[in-house]
């Protein structure tokens, strides 16, 4: 059954690779499976077609036969959940890997999005310089947790996991602020999920669909 | 295998049932299952023990033999997918279900939070009464996008599944603001899931335990 996703038309990043649909590339490419994206732009984001696939007017979508799928979190668990190599068999190491889907959706990414936010929708107000430090500091703080827990490990419990793909992909979203290179352990983290074929891919695929440019070889 | 959750040894909200131990309980009965809950007070919560268990030193947790498990989705899902009655069987019906919950978690909540992080951490500061109202909006943008999507319907999809039993405690907690209630269909919503008998009883449970005082019979 052929998969289709969304994606920016041209991403506001200018193809950094930090739209939702890269984790949801990196998660198909580590499955090994082929799609097929689908441009939206900003105006028909929040038209009624996209809205009736996505109730809150973003991407990325998710769209094989008869399935519908909005939520970058429930996508790339879909993927997970059908398909080898994302989640271990063992039923706790299982439980444990969402686990850290749901850690890095719902109490790492908050403070970062609330940062961007921060700087990209009250920018000119006039607290913002006096407000953007406190913001930052909810952001070290739960790196600085998250390193802690991670310690000198590879990933996050054991094998790479759907629950490293989605918190490697958070964490990617704190580098533009500097945040992240201040925990060595989680820059160096980031960097083996970089490092990873299927996310080489992944992020190339998205540079080409946001340049214009072909990947490269 | 017995069970044991942690919740906050008081409550901030004194009982209204808004943290996030509430929405494991409601699983548990859902789920039909016992369940012990051991206080953690909040210098514990900061202390190696209790981050062995969470990194991120919050409540609840979810102990059951080997297994350890922190952030509340992750528990939900793992009650959901190991007992009947709060996950389709179908699937494409519980991806779905596995998308609401993500919304929940990931789209709705963290708007709310941020009213809150607003009110409480950030209520003293100059800006705070010009900003509230901004933080206020991002809320209702959701929600009214929610809102549509629901229509007119009883649950988020189908019958009841983890997916609005997350949805609902998370909207919960944007009741006591007053805007919950600027959306009918919502607060209707969120009333059907306070009408189950397992909500009741976990609402009354945490209740006692916050209070000191004997559920109600």
């Amino acid at each position: 059954m052929s998969i289709t996703i969304t994606a920016f038309e041209r991403s506001p990043d200018g193809g950094m690779g930090l739209a939702r649909d890269t984790r949801v590339r990196w998660a198909l490419e580590e499955a090994g499976l082929p799609y097929a994206v689908r441009p939206v732009s900003f105006s028909a984001m929040k038209a009624p077609a996209h809205l009736a696939i996505h109730p809150f007017g973003q991407i990325p979508t998710y769209e094989e036969g008869e399935l519908v799928l909005f939520e970058s979190g429930a996508i790339i668990f879909h993927i997970a959940a059908h398909h080898p190599g994302l989640l271990p068999e063992d039923s706790n190491a299982r439980a444990r890997a969402v686990m850290w889907m749901f850690a890095a959706l719902n109490t790492v990414e908050p403070p970062i999005l609330e940062l961007a936010t921060a700087k990209f929708q009250e920018g000119g107000k006039s607290w913002s310089r006096e407000r953007l430090p406190l913001v930052a500091e909810r952001i070290r703080q739960r790196l600085g947790q998250l390193s802690a827990r991670l310690g000198d490990a590879e990933w996050l419990d054991g094998q790479f996991s759907a629950g490293d793909l989605t918190m490697v992909s958070v964490l990617l979203r704190s580098r533009p602020s500097g945040i992240l290179d201040e925990f060595p352990r989680l820059a160096a983290y980031v960097a083996r999920g970089e490092a990873r074929p299927a996310y080489q891919r992944a992020f190339a695929d998205q540079q080409a669909f946001n340049t214009g440019r072909s990947p490269a070889a």
